[in-house]
């Protein structure tokens, strides 16, 4: 949905204009296009790329030292006119000559065309470079009819590179033309995009579906299908371009994973990790990747792989230096989007990172140490408590980020699922050391604390340690070592929240159930009827949280719970110790 | 909408992995986050950001010489636990000490806060940042409380240029505080996010409203209302920070214009386009403007505004020489995200760029020249034909358009209805000048030609110019004369096109529509009735072609018919001729 516009039909020269404005030592803004701001040396060859807008960072994006020249904007997805492009192509000449890339369009094909036409008549050599990398458009037979996509940056920046470097005119156009030959592209869509000024999508998938090799303008595509996981996605990348290699080509390739706008880094990355697990098998060295948003279509949910099968001459031009407001590479080392390092055996093994690599940080382990065969006992039920409450907490998992969305991040019943989760493992595995209760709780508190992650995690690590700190490896625990343990959790929790009894908070309910144990067990009740008893008044405690209407006013110290809406770590308290109460009783 | 992961929960140590793996040159993959590739000097300070995964370039993005040394990333919208965050910074640590830098939320003051602790307490000098730049979240009477949205970019980029810089550790916790000070963000919302593995957006906004404050995890904002045009979101955003302005602070800022995800960089580009006329106008100097996604929220609509009031020190900092991933500086002059030079002024006037530079194209002026009466009377009879002409596309500029949809971008009824305006107001022009038929349909031709874009404005501005080049500025046309300039205007097509009958294009209509103007004409037949009798033709030639089942097989030339489906060109022709029938007989 394309929502921040003013009028639609100047939707594109506001666009331009505003990025000329971000830009302004990069490009200058001319009619219907972006000219250097800084030109390049006089007589070299001056490469025009352009065509539609909405495809940003194509075209005004690749303009500076080492790519284009210059970029010429047609309105949103159409091509510009000929008049335009020959007027944008006049302000890049550099006597060189001009070459004119764009991707293999209709309109496109005309208009550059006909500029191309015009400029050699008016004495100013002119040549075009239509790309045609996107294998789902024709078969390999016609690759001529193909469309041009993600590829564009392949052969513009090839271009760029050789017309910097100071290639004659006919060099230029060869050896874009060879980057063209050996570049594919094969991309997938999630969903289609909405131009300014309209409510309904250019085009429609249904939910769940993805639409294989649908152009970047909704035009058809091969076939539609369930969306699938990230590694059997890039699979199927990988292995329909593979299919497609030019003859003879050899393993070093340059590649491009490319976001359509709706489609966001974290899932461009994680697929990029599964993409480089796979470069090796194929025997793939991919030089200087770029992963993000190359070649867009507004708000177009996909993404696209580019390969281009390099030669020596290629690889040092994909590689060369370039400073354009979305493409960057330094001289020494490449950088920016696009960087990925001139040693490409970099990205395979990173891009399937080590196992090592991706395991969480480690627990500190403790150390189990001798324990009386009471507190060892009691250790058992520690244990049987944890396996408990983690069934608990993953039962509710979707409902307390339920109601933690209301008023913060959501990801609470994630956190608490998984610190609990964590916190039994560790249990389980101290228990078959021997360790007694004190030293069970213990590591339940710090296996929480460090794989919880976010609020709850870090309090409930300090409550559980605070607690295990109570408790002793030397006896079983009483009823009152209990309350005191309780106790001890309760005031840790103070201590690092920061939060006060009324603030809609945990402290709500823990405050009030280990002054109902307290008092139940100073009363001389058993355990696990103090236990029952408080449990209840938890609960009390926090459905009246729950239910307060949000005060309105200032965010507080707790940030995520602004304006006063209650957070779900009462309920989740609540719950953990109602999971208990049986467990007593037996 | 989330839709490429694998397991949801490994979501974002995959993006990390990923990310490392492209950017291998930049950053080293450790434990929970990511340290620069090439640490910076030895005793240096070492600024350590994080935060939850999902916002990227927050927070990896950012690792890079002049910026961050290491990023720790949580799950996606959780904060990393302390235990990670020790890990990451014992890693950057460089012996000068660490400081930490996060927004202001309560997990990260949390477990920033732990590890601050723990590091101290290991004799690893550390201090936290939290970053608290968001006026919608508190008041101004309570600051501290708000929370860290874009502005966590000023705060950690001037910390980086600081510690770059080799200032003490004091020294860099200091001027951090105070750009974060100086910093204010404002910004909207106009849909919600998706986490990884869920069907529903974390919040969602009614369509056409926008949530004003919102967080960038869906926390409460101040207000809600209907969408506003990109001028009046200029003026909202400009106007609420300057409220906000530091007490005794200059003209000169920095300023990131933030996309939180879903909404597309054209767009942003318009929307600065309006603030850069509106900052001149408060007396802002807008000091290297970053213009972006800098801080997303995954798929999240909306954009925020961030100023920072800066001093000397702070600009000196802000414009240092930076490279990272996400976010560069050239030493010498600012480049990439974020770049908009040193001279501030360069960016507020190019924001409001000049009406002459947002002008489209001019149209070569057809010389008048002298024109004998009647063909001025006949040149009537174009004007006539060119209005009503133009009132017909307009009419049926969506049906055109939804037509064109089926196989192509969707903009031939919008390229239509332009091209037609201009050559009706060009027209009208040239009518007033006196001039004859040839000279008024040339004029036609040029304007439609150059200001309709698109493959149908190419087309038409060459039919038109064709058609003119067999009539003449002497006499009144007769008919076999309008016959001839019909067949030249076929001829013009087919020679630009590259398109035969049966390819499903405007071929299809006109050429059967020339043959039976001729043949009717040749019969003796009046004008009138001759051109009413080949309108019918084409109607029906261009019905039979619009309903033609595509065939299977390659894409043409004309690429986004690919797939053979049939483009509006037949349909518009057959319109525009149907559109001259009545005039004629009058």
């Amino acid at each position: 949905m394309t929502r921040v516009y003013g009028d639609p039909d100047a939707f594109a020269i506001e666009a331009l204009a505003g990025f000329a404005a971000a830009y302004a030592e990069h490009v200058r803004l001319v009619p219907g296009g972006v000219v250097r701001a800084t030109p390049g040396a006089a007589g070299k060859v001056s490469v025009v790329v352009g065509g539609g807008s909405g495809h940003y960072p194509a075209f005004a994006g690749y303009v500076g030292y080492g790519l284009a020249d210059a970029a010429v904007a047609g309105d949103v997805f159409a091509s510009p006119s000929s008049q335009t492009i020959v007027d944008v192509a006049r302000a890049a000449d550099r006597g060189g000559g001009v070459v004119l890339g764009f991707g293999n369009y209709a309109g496109d094909l005309l208009n550059f065309g006909l500029a191309a036409k015009h400029l050699n008549d008016d004495g100013v050599r002119a040549a075009t470079i239509a790309v045609t990398d996107d294998v789902a458009s024709a078969g390999p037979d016609d690759r001529a009819s193909r469309r041009g996509v993600a590829g564009d940056l392949v052969v513009f920046k090839v271009a760029g590179a050789a017309a910097e470097q100071g290639l004659t005119f006919d060099d230029v156009v060869e050896i874009a033309g060879l980057a063209n030959d050996r570049t594919r592209t094969f991309g997938v869509a999630f969903s289609g995009c909405t131009l300014p000024g309209k409510s309904t999508p250019l085009f429609s998938l249904d939910p769940g579906r993805m639409g294989l090799g649908l152009g970047i303008h909704g035009e058809p595509g091969i076939s539609e299908r369930e969306v699938v996981p990230a590694d059997e996605l890039a699979d199927l990348l990988v292995e329909l371009l593979v299919a497609e290699a030019p003859a003879g080509s050899g393993g070093r390739v340059a590649a491009i994973l490319n976001g359509l706008g709706g489609t966001k880094y974290e899932e461009l990355f994680v697929l990029w990790h599964h993409l480089g697990q796979r470069f090796a098998r194929y025997g793939l060295d991919v030089v200087a990747p770029a992963v993000g948003e190359l070649v867009t279509s507004l708000d177009m949910a996909g993404c696209s792989l580019t390969l281009a099968w390099l030669d020596d001459e290629l690889e040092l031009l994909w590689t060369a230096a370039a400073d354009a407001p979305a493409f960057m590479r330094g001289p020494a080392r490449p950088t920016g989007h696009g960087h990925g390092g001139e040693q490409p055996q970099q990205s395979a093994p990173a891009g399937g990172a080590s196992d090592a690599a991706l395991a969480p940080s480690p627990i500190d382990a403790v150390n189990v140490g001798q324990a009386d065969p009471r507190s060892r006992r009691a250790a058992e039920y520690v244990l049987v408590g944890a396996v408990a409450v983690a069934e608990a907490l993953e039962r509710d998992e979707d409902e307390l980020g339920a109601l933690d969305a209301i008023a913060g991040d959501g990801d609470h019943g994630q956190g608490m699922r998984r610190g609990a989760a964590s916190g039994r493992d560790e249990a389980i595995r101290l228990v078959d050391a021997g360790a007694g209760a004190s030293t069970v709780l213990r590591g339940v508190g710090r296996a929480w604390g460090a794989r919880a992650g976010g609020t709850s995690g870090a309090l409930w690590g300090a409550m559980l340690s605070a607690a295990a700190d109570a408790l002793s490896d030397d006896d079983a625990p009483d009823a009152r070592v209990v309350a005191d343990a309780v106790a001890a959790a309760c005031d840790a929790l103070i201590e690092h929240g920061g939060a006060s009894v009324g603030d809609k908070t945990i402290v709500d309910a823990i405050v009030p159930f280990s002054e109902r144990l307290r008092s139940r067990i100073d009363e001389g009740a058993a355990l696990a009827e103090a236990w029952s008893d408080a449990a209840r008044s938890a609960q009390t405690a926090a459905d009246r949280t729950a239910n307060l209407r949000p005060k309105r006013g200032r965010a507080r110290p707790l940030g995520e719970r602004s304006l006063g809406h209650p957070d779900p770590g009462a309920t989740s308290f609540a719950t953990v110790v109602a999971t208990i109460t049986p467990l007593l009783a037996g």
